[in-house]
């Protein structure tokens, strides 16, 4: 989640600093050859191993989590487990993600895969995923079996997302819908999960539970809207990936298929640049150009928009506290406010 | 599992008899482009999509499954959600070590990645772990919130394991027990909860379930010791991998980490060889000749035997219903009588 702007929300800031022991605790038991990997994926340490500063996420679903269980009255601790069972799904996911895409950079630094090799990345990806399920069943209760069954059925949603995300790179007749029923998938899912795995815990009501979780569903479909507007537009260096990487790796996000799904000269002549093989600095200038001017970027700004108020829409539609509903928000709010 | 020898147990065949159609049925949740990969590479369908009846492995962890329900006095479909999970955890953990070991070929065909790309097998090994995990939280009950535990500590082992031989491959200096250990958990933890899993579903007393999660821990580790003198020795028409693969790939396996733990010139000489980036086909004929002087075939040999008596010791610790006791007794001869 590079390129956020404005102030950092209070409630971000405090995610980190609950989360920040309780992970480093979970990561113990791991062997040493994963351990290694983690905390440098992390921003533990650095790729020698020495301690490091490093910026390891903006904790935005374990700040969910902690705030959906204060939403229905229960105090943030109450969503530990879940809150870092839902951060590693997600380090999970982006360490596979790097490998699939081959990725060399996030954050800055080297990917892992790029550091420690393809094999190791794969088995550190796999531990996380483990480790996140062991950390609700263990000690067993209700509420943790419950919210276990919520992160598998989160975490199959994504992997099915990005299984569909990585077929529709040799894909072009992907429709605008089954991009969002695609977003909705891969970052969707998960953001749901941490938007409610709190009041899972805390015993909340189904009602309670489902409207967090569509709270979570809409504004990961509006943060996946505007990734992918700076996917294709976004300044590098805000960014942190090349310029129009997604057009790059033939991804069919929302704003491309938006595009193809039109009609006239300049979508067929898009068509045309995009079932070449690769594309070269200039094509790829021209393609995003061309992507533009057949209101790929501002149709999708309009569904980002839309998913936000979807969002925000499901927040009251349930009596929840009010302070944590303003931080649910505010973290809305910042997470879909990024420099174009 | 290649290359075993003798008739085949009842129990393996009726095994993939009662486990077939769930499995089938488990895999339609799945996205399509997952379905396709898996139905793959489990034997289903072939590369071009059409039905095969290819070899989908020998079912053993289902078939131990299935046993260690009957052992404690249940029938055997009270272990069928585990059967499955234990199946479907064992391939993933194939898909994804294809991808890291750069595994060509599987049981005489292309591995899935080599067929469908890096990113699809990864994936869909992804899908299978939570698919397992989900199998085994819905419904909740007692028991199967007591056997998603077990997996989840098998898979966190399995994986650690993998993560220590991937570790070894750029190491002179492992010990022969640590080798060990880390075959424990690579190999030996998923076959422990295959072979008691069946009984924790039954609902089984501590005493049974860890008799026989013992059984499968020991089987494992003599079942690897073998897998291992084939990786060596083996012949590749029946191994399916060409020869000395364990060699070529500096996989630091039993043999070798006995043979490098002794002394004198042979060792030596090992030890200069194996210190070399890659070897050519002729070095590899003369280190394979070294590990055995040094005694790596022999006490690897003698290892997997003294870890099958205590396999089968396992059995006799606690009552067991008689019939399915022979079972595991002749699935465990089964698969370490395999040729050299």
């Amino acid at each position: 989640m590079t390129g956020m702007i404005g102030t950092v929300p209070p409630a971000l800031l405090r995610a980190r600093d609950l989360l920040g022991p309780a992970l480093r605790d979970s990561l113990e038991g791991l062997s040493p050859e994963v351990r290694r990997v983690v905390g440098y994926h992390l921003g533990f340490v650095d790729a020698e191993g020495r301690p490091s500063s490093g910026d390891g996420g903006k904790a935005v679903r374990p700040a969910l989590a902690f705030l959906s269980a204060e939403a229905v009255g229960s105090p943030a601790g109450m969503a530990l487990p879940g809150a870092l069972a839902v951060e590693l799904v997600h380090n999970f996911s982006l360490l596979h993600d790097d490998v699939m895409d081959r990725d060399l950079e996030r954050r800055h630094r080297p990917t892992a895969w790029a550091l420690f090799g393809l094999g190791q990345a794969i088995v550190t990806g796999d531990a996380l995923m483990v480790l996140a399920q062991q950390l609700l069943l263990e000690p067993p209760s209700p509420e943790r079996s419950r919210a276990a069954r919520a992160l598998a059925e989160a975490t199959a949603a994504m992997i099915a997302g990005q299984a569909e995300d990585l077929s529709f790179e040799s894909r072009l007749d992907v429709s605008p819908q089954q991009c969002l029923d695609m977003m909705a998938r891969k970052t969707g899912a998960l953001l749901s999960c941490a938007a409610s795995i709190g009041a899972v815990l805390a015993g909340a009501d189904d009602a309670a539970v489902a409207a967090l979780a569509d709270f979570g569903r809409h504004l990961g479909l509006a943060f996946q809207a505007i990734d992918d507007v700076l996917g294709i537009w976004g300044h590098p260096e805000v960014t942190g990936k090349p310029v129009a990487t997604d057009l790059r790796a033939h991804k069919k996000t929302l704003p491309v298929v938006i595009a193809l799904a039109g009609a006239g000269d300049e979508r067929d002549r898009l068509f045309e640049l995009l079932s070449n093989g690769s594309l070269s600095e200039e094509t790829l200038a021209e393609a995003a150009r061309l992507v533009e001017r057949c209101g790929g970027k501002e149709r999708t700004l309009l569904e980002a928009e839309r998913q936000l108020d979807m969002a925000l829409a499901s927040l009251r539609r349930v009596p929840l506290e009010a302070s944590p509903r303003e931080q649910l928000e505010e973290i809305a709010a910042f997470v879909t406010a990024r420099e174009f």
